[in-house]
């Protein structure tokens, strides 16, 4: 949970229990019907958030565990859309192009947002890898078009963007496609969400706690 | 708001909208209690998190707005907890040391958090200066020792920690010192609420819409 020092490991150590506690709170027996890998995700994601909410709104969909381990174990890239997210995730190849001089003229040339930009020059990378979404709705629309349009085929969508406009919406229609994802319920996601979940399965990739 | 294209800005001018209508129904008549700069911060919390509940959790205490922007107009540094906390904040004279070397050796060295370790070793800095804690109650712990017991001063306790374990405490002791502070009442926090905050006084300080 990124805790080195024997403090910070005890702190995480109690903050883990209580959290399963508030999990089992908002979950009661459909706790059940997770698997552990899962659950410990979700556990992750309360921890980092401190919101129980969370339990009930991550949602799994097509093997995106297992898709994922499989590309982190071909080396394949990671693709944000953000540098916080980018700068939260513990694997050394991450691409995020959001910031760079080439995506702000794209979108402006374009008329686009920066993370529709990003994400469109980035579509060989997303093809196969990785793609975490953890703030731009309009960054995972640009997903869902590759993939129905430019047959582009990422290993998983980590997609939590948030907010009370399109993110909703980018979210269900992620979810109507035959992608492994992994995203949330509603208008409420974000980076520290989306680096949680990512850590946790790098984790599982090397067979730590996760 | 961190948009800089045209759809951008039409996604942050739709969202504000339904921001403030949200506020409203968590705070009602309360609303008028804010200035319109706190309350200018609080609606870009509520937009970085989608999670209004916010609006009734964060505390101003001691002038923070104020005391922040004269420490900017002063160019002062501001010394974040993590790396992804430095990584959203848009100022170029950022201080984030957690990940180096030497503090992990410190810290092992000591038995204390990593963060401890890199808090203490930046007190100079933090003297005057800007400390925004979005993650590690251990590191809001210490900006408090280092006030009781080494006068350090800083001009701004940006302190929003998250989790079960020791996050409210920390909160709640800084806000019984005489240390101008933004804060959260309870285990939320995290990283987003640290970000958006300092980013909206960064804009305040250049007159850009906050």
């Amino acid at each position: 949970m990124g805790a080195t020092t024997k403090d910070g490991m005890d702190i995480a150590d109690k903050s883990r229990e209580i959290v399963k506690r508030k999990i089992f709170e908002v979950l009661n027996e459909k706790i059940d019907l997770y698997s552990d890998e899962e659950m410990g995700l979700i556990e992750r994601v309360v921890h980092a958030t401190a919101d129980p909410e969370y339990a009930k709104l991550i949602l799994f969909n097509n093997g995106p565990i297992k898709n994922c381990l499989d590309a982190l174990n071909n080396k394949k890239p990671i693709i944000t859309d953000i540098s916080m997210v980018k700068a939260g995730i513990r694997y050394n190849n991450i691409v995020c192009t959001i910031s760079d001089k080439e995506t702000f003229e794209y979108a402006k040339k374009y008329g686009i947002t920066r993370a529709v930009a990003s994400i469109r020059s980035l579509k060989d990378e997303i093809d196969g890898g990785i793609i975490v979404i953890g703030n731009a709705p309009t960054a995972l629309l640009e997903v869902i078009r590759l993939y129905n349009e430019e047959k582009i085929r990422p290993k998983l969508v980590l997609g939590v963007p948030v907010g009370f406009v399109k993110a909703s919406e980018s979210k269900e229609l992620l979810r109507t496609l035959n992608i492994p994802s992994i995203s949330t319920i509603g208008p409420k996601g974000g980076t520290p969400i989306a680096v949680s979940l990512m850590n946790g399965i790098i984790a599982l990739s090397k067979n730590e706690r996760i």
